[in-house]
């Protein structure tokens, strides 16, 4: 059997502070039309896909703020998206930053949508893991002040889309094992993910070379252990003088790429994607109900952090006698 | 500062059933000098390092299949290796079959110990993760019985070793993200890992040729995700007509690969690792008390396969509203 899904890469390059939303959805639907005439049934975009990577900057004016943020899905500016989507018949994911009202207080989510090929809105997730620091660290050469300006959200669903079981992530979320496995554990087929990722990471400067390695690694290794496809998406390039990296590309369940961008440009490529392929691994090697020990597992929600002890070394537990 | 410890991967090549305990030792101390020879502190030996691996074969016969397992740890048979490493002043890593006797009855183990400079066991494991089947499956060129032959282990501890925290694995353990994480938040620096992977997978065996890649993929994005060194050793070449894979090596922090076995006989690598190359890692993006999100892993523990849905679907849960 095979149930084949045409998945675009929709990477953005930079988005500068002056471009208004209606120039960057003008190119998120140009990379659309382009994804369109390769055969794609769904293009994923990046994370904060509308804006500037905002939280480079410390910002202290409330309205300047929500002035990047999204009251509502779709607006005014989006609409075209959602009217391309449905007349093309082409489903697509979308990274923003929204503005939320609960019990009358806003609240701020880095949020990510499914869309499907009717151009309705089937899944939301607001971002799990947030990176960065919540005060102004005037040390570093620029911000990364998710902790500040985001609310995180507390849940990976799935949802069923595209004749299979699709899951979202969004950036930071791509490196810890617990994001795929949480979606896994759901049965999912396809995990999109949009990014931004600076090339330069201030308090680890000594791996900026790593930095297209690692994030491959990381969606590789999600896929292989669940037995899913994984879409990992860029906004990439020089943005407000600062470089982020490209490298979106599409995992295979055997962790294998498959697609990958070769710009740090608005760029697309593309991959039949066969969701029945995921079932060769859930059924042997990754046979969740055959193979895995939660009985073993109990730290992994039981404790955040490490355990130091009091000088400062982590406590050891011997295991067996 | 700076913590080195130099690791020697002392991977086997075949043993097979008529080889004795005592002609594997006598390897095992030959590889042992040669790594003393290139200045290792410890020599990690793969799993069931004394033995071929018999869970290909389904046993009925109780006496057959005691004869692969350790009633003592040393025995006269192993003595050599620890009065070697007293010798030598080294460490070593060694997989085992163990035969523990509890509450009066006899009870089987996968079983690894770390041994310290001084040749005493430090740390003792017993294998969580048993891959294979229970029951015999003719239609299988050969079996993989391990969980017909051995006990399950319930726990991922962590041993103070070499001036840093050592943790222990057993191969299939290798492929599950909860292993690694299970010692990272005990704060390990180094774990070993023994394997015995055959090249064909009976169930899958379209991805026979991915077996490799896959082994490797695991262990880089345990030791990156976890800031921590991850070294695996494999015993590998054509076994009573079972050709198992080689790729021993040793993985740093980063998730490059430093060192690694270029045969699949007995060979020796080595590396220079420095156990504070981790805290780069640990203290920034993998710092666990600030990043990790525990509140949103309860699938982990409260789930061990998936739910499917009445139609053998998976329950797809919509995230935020």
């Amino acid at each position: 059997m095979s149930r084949f899904v045409n998945v675009a890469l929709g990477q953005l390059g930079p988005i500068q502070r002056t471009d208004s939303r209606q120039q960057v959805v003008s190119r998120l639907c140009a990379l659309m039309r382009e994804a369109h005439a390769l055969g794609a049934h769904l293009i994923v975009f990046p994370e904060l896909a509308l804006t500037t990577f905002f939280p480079r900057w410390y910002i202290e004016d409330e309205e300047d703020i929500n002035s990047f943020f999204e009251r509502e899905m779709p607006s005014a500016a989006t609409q075209p998206l959602f009217d391309l989507a449905r007349e093309l018949g082409m489903g697509f994911y979308l990274g923003y930053a929204e503005l939320a009202q609960e019990q009358g207080k806003a609240v701020r989510y880095n949020t990510s949508i499914i869309v499907n090929r009717q151009g309705e809105i089937i899944g939301k997730y607001r971002k799990v893991h947030l990176p960065g620091h919540a005060e102004h660290e005037p040390w570093r050469r620029f911000q990364h002040l998710e902790k500040r300006y985001f609310t995180p959200g507390n849940h990976f669903g799935v949802t069923p889309a595209f004749g299979g079981i699709f899951g979202m992530a969004i950036c930071n979320d791509r490196r810890w094992a617990e994001t795929y496995r949480a979606m896994g554990l759901q049965g999912v087929e396809m995990v999109l993910i949009g990014y931004n990722t600076p090339v330069h990471n201030a308090p680890a400067p000594q791996h900026d070379d790593l930095s297209l390695f690692q994030n491959q690694l990381s969606m590789q290794a999600g896929a292989y252990q669940n037995g899913t496809w994984v879409v990992g998406v860029a906004k990439a390039g020089l943005e407000e003088g600062v470089d982020s990296i490209g490298g979106s590309c599409i995992v295979a369940p055997s962790g294998e790429v498959v697609a990958r961008c070769i710009t740090k440009g608005d760029e697309v490529a593309i991959a039949r994607c066969d969701l029945d392929f995921c079932a060769i691994y859930k059924r042997t090697t990754f046979n969740f109900d055959l193979h895995r020990r939660p009985e073993a597992y109990g730290l992994l929600v039981e404790r955040k952090g490490e355990t130091l002890a009091a000088d400062g070394t982590a406590v050891g537990v011997l295991n067996a006698p």
